[in-house]
């Protein structure tokens, strides 16, 4: 299997790239950047030195990247996907967008949240949470892959909503995410100086994840939910952690949420289920495709708190593009992923 | 005046001493430890090196240690406050306790989350968060110095709940804390691998300092409020931050909002109001008494989000303890506090 | 091949574990723990969860674990091994110990720095710095495998030593540490706030990799050779960084510098020659059996720098040690250990 | 005593202001930066909040800003100070440079360092390092301050070099830095993703200091002295960290070091000699004006380990700029440096 990153030089990208090299039945065809093209990608990401020598190119020729690739990983800043798909609705290459221009249902929610126009507004993409859409990824040729925040967010109360033992109103999710969730930007609040040692909120009332996440909430909900999201800045490299606040149903007990979730998530490989009153640690996931997912319950406040994390890099943006792409060629869903946690 | 500092080896107790030795009014009289008496301070932290050069005595020749001092700071583990402020009832120095004794109006609330029997159920100390309690400092004898979480959260929220511009109801708290708020204990979670790289919620629901914030929110509301309090240990060594979430009362504008929070605070000096739509940064607060609030409001939601954060060791323990006593000597408020914070 | 892990809760132990798991030729037999007898280790390390189930056993049946094994790793505290080593003197199963109990020709020198008697003086073992030993190593029973500081120091200068290139008077290694090198032991020194935005110095003049150091630098310069090496203690949790110094012997150029370092390395896997004037980053080798070597020569003082780094849990224990593994067991050296480091 | 700084909005500029605003004696006329005149300072960096609300002018009126200010101090890149001091030189304020531009004896060395032509190369400048040169700086008009690197650098090794107990060939410094080191400017290695979790050496060979350190280091001895100089980027926002070694001269005792550092430094206010076999750490000096110094001897190789640290916006630039004010205007010298380290 050809696989190609457009915009390797991005987390995201160099992300695939690792992932891409590690697994046994892909190889890499072409790796792109605008601005360092004709530049050996392992020299600006030394830790690729001696596997991987390819240079990057441009991706002007879409046509001749499509010709040379069974798959196409987009790793790129919002609105430039939507061009790039609308020019390849011909092809035959599968393409998997890592940015947001796909995600939405409805392309009026992408443009109220991103402020752009769209400029491919009839395609429709499956939407790429494997756990959740599994059966309509496979055959399709445009995944959207989700947002580390989103994977994380919706992951941790679906069960609960789709089961109906959590109310729709009032949902609140407080989200953590290390800094390369940024990205690779040069800004003065991602040197160093700025993130260490600190911590701060930011997108208050306004990420552009949440409209995402209230998609997939109402999906499974079977109505329409509106929530409070809520991210942070963590001084670390990796990982999302979504501390997630839902009022239960009338009359939910302990096991009916300890079952909801082992019956949607119990032959899930990425998922690890550790129960009620075990709290997720973002480490224990860091640099793999899993997902942990702890939960309490408070019968003063008659509320749940579901805890879940994952590694933003991984999960949350090129481990999930990769289990996509083994769905979609029907591979084992976890080939080329199944590299224990990093710990410590 | 003279002060001691019982239980100075903690963070808590060398952070008071070295707040202390800046403090142009007060003297260090005697400094105590019982698993290091006789240790030189200075040698287990030498950043006190040719500053101070007094050894650890023991605490138990309370009444020296009394008849010695003009006030005593107690930074001790829970339980033991009480037994030492009820040996020095009679005596006339002022205590300022640390710990969570004597912060409970009803002696039982304290019983019920800290699963002891309370020693000195009869005695009432003073709530010492100064900027709300002010003027019962005044001339008491017994201070209970609020913890670092519940100061952060107070803050944030009491000029809402008192001017009936939040609901009472549904109320939620997710505080994050940098992790000298876990004390100077060897546990493996304390480590560095632990922590670093890493973040984790615990004490879910069940957190001691709950209670503690229930008590002030239900004091400016005038009814009981019961709330949702999660904290989350950060990878930084300093630091409280707490999100705040209330549900807007019908009709609040966002003027009615900024109008509470400036008439009650307008005047503190170590209350820095950010405004709407500004988050407060760990880091800008760093070393220094501040507390930085800043909010946003989310009319889809009907929502306030409240942020504040401060330094869980100056104005979280040792700095406003110290603040406490220049109340109570009727000194500035803010000497020996004027540091400017640390940055970066 | 089976192979059992006796110390499984260390860190290296568990990096033994977590690399084992990878393996495609081996399998995990059995892991002990003293303390922990009867645990889950994934209870203790979560990270492993859905991974690994076994329990932890006692070491006290030796003879029933080396029946169930093809090899076993020591990572235990020396002092351990030799007692073990010779009680398995006359089973089958081969020995990689990571400790320092044979890594000595001399065991006279091992009791000088280690201050303790050396119970099995008579048993050799070979020194398992597979990039130097390879040879002596297949066939071999008991393999003492390197210590972290030891491999990147030696490394770093035997090319220079062996050709000449370099003075054998007046080396100096500058290491720095980051603190998974310490172990997990429960000391002041090791918590969080200790080592977080800190830096030091420690055993100076002291520290037992110095002869280690010494012994491979006089093998290959074929003369006795002391050097001067300084520990540092890095907030991060991997990784050791060694800067070396050496004089140039007479009429020496930079490409007979570079020749030499081509000549003995250019054909290894794991080492990774970024040439002159190229300083390797510690997070271009995190989680991976990299070394990476940059090298500076400097006119000013006609002296050589050569500076190395490695993951002092992958190729400075665990991942060496399965490198041993694969060497004694034929199978090629880089199986179970090509995955890529981690970056960011 | 007005005090004026130009490039207010670097870090060792801020680091002035914040010193200034706690300084007894100074009140701060005018803050400069061409990039951002115009804005409040304390929008920038919120940390300054409610304590200083000046905003930041141009330094083009240079003359306006020499007579609304007894002293200057210009913390900006080099080349730039040539130009104003020069420009100033019939003005009566005082300029402390913290830049390189007249830190040296000989302005060839600068220009050969330093890449650029001096343009004021008969102007000399005191050298602003108080313990050493204090006597010279009274009276002076314009004073270098010394870089960070160098101060922890000749601190440590000069009473040795003055003594005449150790050799002048051979001497190696081994120094880390924080990253404020680096300054705040945009670049990729400097977001903190490069910087987490990762170390490296950086200018081997060439770094600017060096020349500095000589310069020192030869006045004392008496003769000409080269050394290796070699700096890294430690993961930590601040401080310097220098490991020092040089060959013991024939038949030195253990008391005559100890003796050369007592008689040296026994009455300054800012160095902390710990002694003989105990390091310092970096953690013991944060923001603070110390220089903490300690020391081993090997016997085997007849070396001194120095090591000696400081903070680098503290003792390393603004905090030492300071220091030189007091002295210029026979203030106490440590006037507004007074405040301890902060730990943790």
């Amino acid at each position: 299997m050809r696989a190609s990153v457009i915009g390797a030089t991005g987390f995201a990208g160099v992300e695939l790239v690792r992932l891409l090299l590690g697994h046994p039945k892909a190889e890499i065809a072409m790796v792109t950047s605008e601005s360092s093209t004709g530049e050996l990608l392992n020299k600006m990401y030394p830790h690729l030195k001696n596997r991987f020598d390819k240079s990057l190119t441009s991706m002007q020729d879409l046509q001749g990247i499509a010709e040379a690739s069974d798959v196409i990983f987009l790793a790129l800043p919002h609105g430039h996907a939507m061009k790039i798909a609308k020019e390849l609705k011909n092809s035959d290459v599968k393409i998997i967008d890592l940015g947001g221009d796909y995600r939405f249902q409805d392309p009026k929610v992408f443009e109220k949240w991103y402020k752009v126009e769209h400029l491919d507004p009839t395609t429709r993409a499956v939407y790429g949470l494997v756990e959740l859409y599994r059966d309509k990824i496979k055959g399709s040729k445009l995944v959207a892959n989700p947002g580390c925040y989103t994977t994380s967010s919706i992951l941790a109360l679906v069960p609960l909503l789709k089961n109906k033992l959590v109310k729709t109103k009032g949902i609140i999710v407080d989200a953590k995410s290390g800094t390369t969730g940024a990205g690779r930007s040069l800004k003065l609040g991602s040197l160093y100086e700025s993130v260490n040692e600190s911590f701060k909120a930011y997108g208050v009332a306004s990420h552009r994840h949440t409209p995402e996440i209230e998609q997939a909430y109402s999906d499974f909900a079977g109505e329409d939910v509106i929530i409070q999201f809520t991210p942070h800045l963590l001084p670390c490299d990796r990982g999302i952690y979504a501390t997630c606040y839902a009022d239960l149903a009338d009359n939910v007990t302990d096991e009916a949420v300890a079952e909801a979730f082992a019956s949607m998530y119990g032959g899930e490989y990425f998922i690890r289920l550790l129960g009620k009153g075990v709290m997720p640690e973002l480490k224990n996931i860091r640099a793999s495709n899993y997902v942990d997912i702890g939960w309490e319950i408070d019968r003063r406040t008659n509320r749940v708190i579901v805890v879940s994390c994952l590694d933003n890099l991984v999960k949350g943006a090129a481990g999930q593009a990769i289990q996509n792409m083994n769905v979609l060629f029907d591979l084992p869903e976890q080939m080329g992923l199944e590299a224990l946690p990093i710990y410590p």
